[in-house]
Formats: C-alpha cells, structure tokens, sequence
C-alpha cells in the first residue's frame, strides 16, 4: 500500500492536520506503529502510548499537547480507522475479471456480470453465479447452486449441489457446505443410511469462517439467515436453523434440527444439543454446553449450561469444596462430642 | 426430480392408492410438504400434521379418513420412504464415467472399470481405484493407495500414502486420511519429530464426514472397522483403532493408540485418552471426556467420564450446591448455639 | 521399502550381530513386527515380546539371551531407530524437482533451487518459494507469501496473502493460514466487519497438522515462534502469539489476542481465553477452558482451569458429592433431635 495523507483523508472525511503530502506506506496498532504507518486511537486511554510510538500518522479525536506529527481528527477514530480499512482490505482482496483457463465452468452455468473464476475452479451443471462474484481457485461448486451478487469465495471451498447462497457472503477456505447430514437408522445391527435429501440455504451478508462445515438437510432445509456470522471449525448440522444475525463464535457445535433464534451469541466451543431452541438475543459462555431449550433473552454458562449468574455462583462453591468438605468433616465431630455429651448429659439429667 | 406415482410405487412395492399418473417433483417433511411434494408419515402420532398438510401425496402406514391424495400404504412408511430417498440421492450422486481431461492419473496407477474420475484431480504412482469407484475434482490420493469398489470420494478430500479404503466408502470434502501422526520426542529441550510411518486401513462400508482427519500410524496401523461412520470435524489419531459398526458423532476426539470396540456410540464432541480401551456396545454421552478405559457396555457421561446414573447424581447435586452450602451454614449456626448451650448445660450440670 | 542389515547399520552406526545382507522390507513394532520387519525395544521390559516376536531383525541395546536372530545393538534403540525412520520417511516423501505444467505460478514469483510444485497448485503474484522447498498439488498461496527453505507444503493448504513461512516448515493438508480474524463491531443491530489487514508469521522448523486455521491479525501480526508444533484441528485466533518450542496438541482453541509464552504444553482439547497471558512452561490438561492469565511454570486443568493439585482434589470431592449430601442429611437429623433433646433437657434444667 502507499497512500498520502490526503488520499486517506478524502476516505475518512476528518480534519487533516500536517502534511497532506506525507506517504503512508503501512497501518499498525499504536503499540508496533513505525515508520511509515498511520494508527489510531480510540480514546484517551492510549495518549501516552501515541505520544511514545514512532508511527508517522495517527487518527486521533482532539488535538492532543505534544504530538507533532500529522493527524486526521475525527469524531470516531476506531469508526473512521476502520473505512480507512476497509479500502485497503477491498485492495487486497481484488480479482482480475474474468475466467481463469484452467477452471471448469460448465456450460449450463449462468454467469453474472464482471465476475472472476480462478484457476482449477469447477462450477458444474446448472449453477448461477451472481454480478461482481469472486470465486478464488480450486473451488467446486456443485449442480444448481445459486451464488449471490458480490459473493466472495475463497480457495478450496466446497460448495455441494442445489446449495443457495445470498448477496454479499463470504466464505473461507476449507469451508464445506452442502456435504450429507449425519443421518443412520439402526436396522439387524447395521447402520442404513438415511439418504440426505434437503439443501442448505444461506442468506444475505452472512460470513463464513475456514474450515465450517454446514451440512444439508435430510429433507427440507439447512438455513443460515441473514447477517449471520460463523467462525472457523464451525459445525451446522442437518436442518439446524440460524437466525438473522446471530454470531457463531470458533467451534460451534449446532446439532441437528437445533433452532437458534435472532440476534443470538454462541461464544467459542459451544454445544447446542439437537432440536434445542435458543431464543432470539440468548448469549451463551464459551465452553458452554446447552441440552435443553432456552427462552428468549436468556444467559448462559456451563456445561450443563444453566443461567450466567447461577453457574457463577455453583462454580465460586465448587472452588469452595474442599473447604465445604472439611466444615462437615468438623460438624460431624462436633455431633459426635455432642452426642457424647448429650449422652453424659442424660446422665445428670435427673 | 420428476416421478409419477407409478413409479414410486415400482420402488417401494406398497398399495397405490389414487392416480398412479400423478407426478411428483419434490421431497419434504409432513411439516413442509406442498405442491408437488410427497411425504410420509411414520405412525399415527402425525396424522394431525398429514391432514394439514399440503403435500401432493404420502406414504403412510393405513387408509386415513379425510386423507382425499393419493397416497402409498406400506407397512413401514419411513423404511419405504428411505428407499425412494435412496434412489433420489443416487440420481443426484451420478457422475459421468470416465476420467476428465484436467485430472491428473499416474501411468502406473490402476483404475477399475466404470469409474469417474473429476477434474483436477490427482492420483498418485502405484494406486488402485476400484470398479465403479467415483473420485470428485480436486481430490488428491498419494502413492500405492488401494481405493475400493464403488468408493466415493467427495471435492477436495486428502487421501496420503499407502492408504487402504475398503468397499463403498463415502468420503466427504475436506478429510485428511494418512497425514503424520503428531508424535515427538524431546532431546535438548527441542521436540525432534518421530516419523510416522506407518498407514491407515480403512475397512468396507465406511462413511467419513467433512473435515474429518485420520493421522497414519507411527509404526503399524491406524485401523477404522468396517461399517464404521465418523460426522464432520473428527479426529482420529495415530494408531487408533475403531471397531466394526461404531459411531463417532461431530467432534470425536480419540487420541492416540486408542482402542475402541464395536458398535460403541461416541456422541458430540467426546474425547477419548490415548491408549484408553472402550469396550464393545459402550455409549458415552456428548461432551464427554473419557480418561480411562471402560469395559464393554459402559455407559458414561460427563468430564471426567462416569456411569451415566453417577453423573445425573451428581449433577442433579452440583445444581442444589449453593442450597447445600447453605445447610452448612445452618448446621454452623446450630452447632455454635448448640455448643453454647452445652456450655450453658455444663454449668448446671452438678 | 528394501534394505539390507548393513545398510540400516550404516545409518545408525550400531554393532550388527548375525547376516549383513540380510533384507529388510519393513518396520513394525515389537508386537506386530513379522517377516522381512525390523523392529526394536526401547529397554529390557519388551525382552519378552521381543523373544515371542516373528520379527527378521531388531535394533536392541544389549545381546539378549535366546534372540537368535539378526540385531544391532545400539545404546538407545528408540533413538536409533527413529533415525532410520527418518530415512525410509525422506524417501516417502521425496518429490521430482520441478514445477507440474498444470501449476499456476505467476511470473512475478520468485522460485528458490530445486524446488517441487506440484499439479494444480496456485502460487500469486510475488510470492517467494525457498529453496528446496516442496509444495505439492492443489495448494493455493496468495500473493506476496515468503516460504521458507526446505518447506513442505501438503495437499490442499491455503497459505493467503503476505503470509511468511520460516525454513523447514511442514504444513499438513486442508490447513488454512491467513485467512480473515473473526472480528465485528456492533452498529444499529447489525455486525460492521472489522477489516482484517495484519499478517500471520511464522518461524522456523515449525509444523502444522491437517485442518489447521491460523488467522490473520486485524492490525500487525498474528506470530508462530520456532519449533512449535500444532495438531490437527487447531485455531490460532487474530493476534495471537505462540512462543517458541510450544505445542499445541489437537483442538487447541487459542482465542484473538492470546499471548502463549514458550516451551508451553496446550494438551488436546483446550481453550485460551482472548487475550490470556500464558507464562513460559505452563502445562494446561486436555479438556481445560483457560479464562485467566497464567504465571510461568502453572501446571493447571480443568473447566474453569485450576492449579492441577487443586483440581484434582475438587474431582476427587465431586465424586464424592452424593456421600457429602448424605452427610449433611445425617446432621440435620442429628441436630433436629439434638434440638428436640435439648428442648427436653431445658425443660430439665431448673
């Protein structure tokens, strides 16, 4: 990257203080920023870390007594650093239209505008692929999948048969989507098969971690709604539903048919058993497992997930155990010198 | 899909009942079935849901009054239905026979008759692909692998060296069969690597999810029984050994030279120690983590792992700690005024 | 393989008793080895097995009375005989110089001596590949990557943008580096992405198991020390840094912004909470959920992690629980008819 400060600024709309001219070759945190690169802070709480850094620029809120160097003063530095961001990450991430020779695209593919197919990509019979879609090398996509406008796929993605996904998804390498549900019916001791006919289908803005795996749905539906958010190594099984917006954080573990409602948090290495429903706006502890159905709003933590402050309260005694331990250990000597006791007691007693 | 009724009924041999000339274009549950669909129900328990419903015709089990479509009756409606499934999925599993032009197949390589090998995929020196064995694009398998007849090898799975898979296995995208075992050992304070050398034997009627890996052995074999299925993001490690008709649900973890027997259930997201032994017929209960080995039949949950009942009781009481501490406190209060008293007591004792 | 006795003595330089030429075409262990195998016992307690073995030879640490056949003697046979491994692994993996005509590499890479580039690998513009590096086929690396000399880079790794890879390093199939941190902010009800414009470095002799991810750092770098080692299924988050020589055995969760020190042992399954401080040679169980920081040397397990000894002794309790509740049971009894006793006592007190 190599920027001006002016540049910069025309994307981030503030108040340039200092050369406009200044080149900007790179963005760091305040605390690795050098020479050459434009940092920001959020607040105040950084000051004396900007004022010790040696980066060349800074995004900053108010002007600030002895930082010499040039700034862009805005309302929102972390808001404003990130549009800034964005465009760098847009830069990075840009494509040459077009299709790569050496991918296979069929030709009962229909193919949007001002696309871009890399190397060794297979799109097979079929399958739509919306306007301005990126589909990076040795992706496959299977039979009439339908692959919304602005989507970006990155390499060895796959992409199973009569898959729908929405505007604007992003998903990431290693990503499975589409594979059979994990489906048998016990039968003279062997393990048949239910076939695995439903599809998977994914809504608009949703992003998609590395290495996910969302199967497809023995009959009906799989359904990732909009806006929704999963991280790597995430599973969502056969017919499991997600709601709008709902963040999946690294390891989620949706079971089949598993309902999660709108606007939910799944925090890291969470299980949901299959068939719960979570609530719209649950938030749900990391390392959580949850085997029963949560109402709307809940709070979570634990495995057995029970409510947040609850858990708290049953792991601060577990802590306590040993001393809990020792109380009954004492109780039970002072019943036995008091039985003694009372024992003595009765014999005085006329 | 495009079925008649007819022909649906010539798969699943039950009594028609209405116009065999009807046609069928889709597959869903009671829940969701409408125009054009067929569904089932599998008892009476969803009649209900039938007579609600707006599916074109059902498998069902008995005449049902009000029930006007035209329908199947069977014995079993969800084993029939399974059957018509099961022609569905093979229909969308087709492949086209042959190899395309982008794979990359070793001259020294041996290929069975009827298979279908897809584009860019690589087969490495020495190995053999069964009759009527489908590998998908972008799939590699190394040097001297034996792949079995009527495998099926998904997008962008990992097949390394001299690994054996038996007779109708399913592979889907994204596994990693026969990369090294993770095994070091320690010389000045460095972890020197211990080769692994060894392989990985898969036998007959596997199904293996997406994601999945299974790490080749040290020395000897990394061994998977026939009939056994594994769900997305499993791992079995080096010199593992999974007997014939077990189960291992998403996020198995069996740690190395583990040895579990047959027709064991690992549910969700159980760890299994190395060297541990499960018996045969054992269940452990999802999140687990098993440290010791369990003798046939053992039934566990919980981390540690115990006797399913153990576990409940001990989780029924974890629950009602902060109750229990509670009476600690009371009984305390009991014995400190209890003490007073005897002191008191003490004094009129003559 | 083929070798004769002599050839594997000229590897590791032991005493060869019985025929030179001897031919050698496998390895096995003691308990498995059999005809054509060369096996050893890493000390005197597998003298049995080894005398019951159907083994043609052995490396073995002293003569052993009634072993008849074929041996080397060496002063550690464990370490001898890794070093052959080492051998006949080398051969395994060795690869034809040159770059596979259906490779993609762009003409602004820069190619090291001797390197390997296997079938339908995609290598980006201004990339470097070290010399003798061996990347095989399907593997994508995006543009502007450094890897190192004598890399080797499995199957179906994606390796993104600007990421650099030390010498030596060994990344297993399926893994994914670079790939975007999971990071949002909340704005009106929706999830704003935080473009992820850092890096991920990592060091020399490093190797990184199959269906591994690795993310990219929001801002500056996520960092892999020298010599750390990474099992399969593991998550290093945005930001993380993993000091050097440390391990992480399977299913290591290592949230955004955790700080691992050095020579630490992750065992299987465990998570780090963002941002924790994990001092040098700390040891976390399997299974455990690290919330906190921990001082250097902390041997710690469980969920929430706890001092080893401390956890152990809160397990043992658990256990125990149920016997615990009776207790307290037993001494309400006692004090409800210590009570009622010294309610009939006050009546006999004057």
């Amino acid at each position: 990257m190599d920027y001006t400060l002016d540049k910069i600024n025309s994307i981030i709309n503030g108040r340039l203080i200092g050369a406009g001219n200044t080149s900007i070759t790179g963005v760091a945190s305040v605390e690795n920023a050098g020479q050459g690169d434009i940092t920001f802070i959020k607040d105040d709480s950084l000051v004396d870390k900007l004022l010790a850094s040696e980066t060349t620029a800074a995004v900053i809120h108010r002007e600030i007594d002895g930082f010499q160097k040039p700034a862009i003063i805005v309302d929102n530095p972390f808001h404003s650093f990130i549009k800034f961001l964005e465009t760098i990450a847009a830069e990075r991430n840009a494509q040459p239209c077009g299709i790569h020779p050496s991918a296979c695209v069929s030709k009962t593919a229909t193919l949007g505008a001002n696309i871009s197919i890399g190397a060794n990509t297979v799109i097979d019979d079929g399958t739509q692929i919306g306007d301005n879609a990126t589909i990076r090398p040795n992706v496959f996509i299977g039979r009439d999948c339908v692959i919304g406008d602005n989507a970006f796929i990155h390499p060895n993605v796959v992409i199973y048969e009569q898959t729908t996904i929405g505007d604007r998804a992003t998903i990431f390498p290693g990503t499975v989507i589409g594979a059979d549900g994990f489906g048998y019916l016990q039968k003279d001791g062997k393990h048949v098969k239910i076939p695995q006919v439903g599809v998977v289908e994914i809504g608009n803005d949703v992003e998609i971690g590395a290495n996910v795996t969302i199967d497809r749905a023995a009959l009906d539906k799989t359904v990732i709604g909009n806006g929704v958010k999963i991280d790597n190594h995430s599973h969502v099984a056969h017919n499991a539903i997600i709601g709008d917006n709902t963040i999946l954080v690294a390891y989620a573990k949706i079971a089949g048919g598993a309902v999660i409602g709108k606007n939910v948090l799944i925090a890291e290495d969470v299980g949901i058993n299959d068939h719960a429903v979570i609530g719209d706006n649950c938030i749900v502890g990391g390392g959580s497992n949850v085997y029963k159905s949560l109402p709307p709003g809940s709070v979570v933590w634990g495995s057995p997930a029970r409510p947040l402050n609850e858990e708290k309260k049953i792991q601060s005694i577990i802590k306590r155990l040993p001393e809990m331990r020792q109380k009954i250990k004492d109780l039970e000597k002072k019943a036995q010198a008091g039985n003694q006791l009372s024992v003595i007691g009765n014999k005085h007693i006329p």
